[in-house]
């Protein structure tokens, strides 16, 4: 069958392609696997209790029933769910904006599809734009959302080394060239796949420079504060009417619900609506009607520093526990869990690429995410992109203990 | 503030965008509006206790409801739903299928958007190729969904003068030229917005072109058989592997889910995939979960045939009944309604055109949909685009009649 160029570029076989498809594969496989691999969040008991009451809650209330699943929404996004939520913002926050500040999209892969694709690639006047990313590790779900080729320009980090085998990445500002090309700044934080959270003062930089740029910055936050709050200390939520901040249902623990929240000047929420409007007349209303009582009482970000905050920050400090312990005596390093939930393995002085560990780990039932996967438009030849691993301890402890304990034997091996 | 090309054309302020702009105006508005604008089907009492039920149930079994909020689906749709809907295609049709042909999206428009795009547009030789629509009127929303211009083309239809102001258009096979730079055909049955189904004959005949023309079939099944079953009469379901079959959640009653299906070969349903991977990563579970028992029993099919489709055939009646006593007297025809839940109101002797006759009853409260949106690619000019309207009976039955007593006083005004 021949398909469009569209066609083409959208279904090739890329990597994170075969990923996904090996992930699938393993969900469904007779063997037992250790999933250390994907993205899904952690069964969080208290978490689901709550889902589950309210969903019988709202099942029992036929004005509530008919609102979650039987009206279609407005093209933006349930009205009612996004009137709460600028009133929490403006609440906690004290952030100046209103419901016209606030889009819904399938999903944040979505809402990054509509967003980049909106703001770069090719003009009308002929020109060509991209998406600068200031750090790369970062987050794979980027790289083949262009319609056009090359959407991302992205760069090397500055590596600090800490105490007890950590390291964490910082922006390199110095090496940061905001060409006049780029359409807009975009950064995960916490980011994905590292669990780095950059600091206060680097995203105010970046939002200094892209403000003076007149330029949006993007601010993934699918594990960010306000929530889910998955981030392991205190750091500052940002917006202003120059960031374009994403949210999501997902961490939270509603990932099979596909609710992507979009905070950003009122003309970037104009253009969301018309792209969900002719793409897919409008999204689903499920999440915000679950959800909408826990954002008008304010208490999801309760939820989130309380209850699951506290539940990964433990799961965190465990997995570093087994990795440490894993890999005794070989010279690796970790990159500080800051937030996510993730660990940024990486082993200089491995005989082998980390999409050949990823091969060796699969054949012994442990999935992880070879880490060469998550430098989007980082063209340059770097052995650091050849070097780590991204391991999930988002799923149940046993199996992730004896991943771990797999990995370190993989290593050890892949060390020799 | 600079949109790309992409941006441009996919924010332009549309007909179908202004359109949508007001029926959400309507939906919040203070003053009494009378819907029969938009799309969304009616609250069945009891197709809506049904799933309230359904919901409750989910919400007390701690394994279903992880599946249906807590856990991303494999990026072609959840996979227990893709196999219970393959088997009962199988059971009660005879397709030779199964859940490799099988993929969701996030709503049928989603679908629309993907397939179109995939197999017409650019391609990577240079050509260019297009959607035929073999008969408009056809669905309002193609219209913008082209990532190219001209995505397009299509015919007029034959109009059958049938007794009591009734008609129904036929396709113009003699007309019907499908040239080397089609890459599909594409009809919905039954059509929104006329409530035509097209016959077991005419389907069969653009089967065979598709299939020597070595093409697929794309049938829009929103509104038909074998779900939701919005047929007045007895019609075949049809599917072979070059028919894309495309279904809907929607209209059973959960719009607001965004559950759409696609039948098709498998090279389809991989590029399904693909897209949706990499656009949304996965797609809800939600419409999977609620309705899999529905089926696997095939009950679902029941619930068409004995609930829903005589729900709305009462509606037709009773709005065809309204309808020409509003009109009596005047020079005036109706589609005759064979299924989905709109009347079709030709009135050509008008002194002004549809959008003008939209705009006058908007100032009145009342909201249907002007006709001239309804020939997405055919350009030419004809009049008749300009003397039709779609009023949707889906709403509450006093809404509907009063609509349609101002409709038939504006038309009276209008034909002066």
């Amino acid at each position: 069958m021949k398909f469009s160029k569209f066609g083409n570029r959208f279904t090739r076989h890329t990597g994170a392609r075969q990923l996904m498809d090996d992930l699938g594969a393993a969900m469904t496989s007779e063997e037992p696997v250790m999933m250390l691999g994907g993205g899904n969040p952690a069964h969080i008991p208290d978490v689901l209790q709550l889902l589950a009451e309210r969903t019988r809650e709202v099942a029992g209330k036929p004005r509530e029933f008919r609102r979650m699943i039987a009206d279609y929404s407005s093209p933006v996004g349930e009205d009612r769910f996004r009137a709460s939520m600028a009133r929490l913002l403006r609440r906690e926050y004290g952030w100046p904006l209103g419901p016209e500040h606030i889009a819904l999209t399938g999903g944040s892969q979505s809402g990054f599809f509509q967003l980049f694709n909106l703001l770069a690639g090719k003009f009308d006047d002929g020109s060509f734009r991209q998406i600068l990313l200031p750090l790369t590790p970062e987050y794979v779900g980027y790289t083949d959302l262009g319609l056009a080729e090359k959407l991302f320009v992205s760069n090397r980090p500055i590596i600090e080394f800490l105490d007890d085998r950590l390291f964490k990445y910082h922006i390199d500002f110095k090496g940061l060239d905001v060409a006049d090309d780029v359409a807009a700044i975009c950064v995960s934080r916490p980011t994905n796949p590292t669990g780095n959270v950059l600091t206060d003062a680097e995203v105010r930089q970046l939002a200094d420079i892209a403000r003076a740029r007149k330029i949006p910055l993007i601010l993934d936050n699918a594990y960010g504060v306000p929530f889910p709050g998955i981030i392991f200390q205190s750091v500052e939520p940002v917006w202003d009417d120059n960031v374009i901040l994403c949210m999501s249902l997902s961490k939270i623990g509603l990932p099979a619900v596909r609710t992507g929240i979009v905070v950003a000047h009122p003309d970037i929420i104009d253009a969301i609506t018309g792209l969900n409007s002719v793409m897919s007349l409008s999204v689903s209303s499920v999440g915000p009607v679950l959800l909408h009582d826990l954002v008008e009482t304010g208490q999801i970000i309760n939820l989130g520093r309380d209850v699951i905050r506290p539940y990964y920050h433990t799961r965190a400090d465990q997995a570093l526990a087994w990795m440490h312990s894993a890999l005794d005596g070989c010279e690796y390093f970790i990159h500080r869990p800051e937030g996510a939930f993730f660990l940024w393995l990486w082993v200089p002085e491995m005989s082998i690429t980390c999409d050949e560990l990823y091969q060796r780990l699969k054949k012994r039932g442990v999935f992880v995410v070879p880490g060469h996967h998550f430098f989007p438009g980082l063209d340059e030849d770097w052995s650091h992109k050849h070097e780590c691993i991204r391991v999930s301890y988002s799923q149940q402890a046993e199996s992730v203990h004896r991943g771990i304990s797999i990995i370190g034997e993989e290593v050890r091996n892949a060390c020799r």
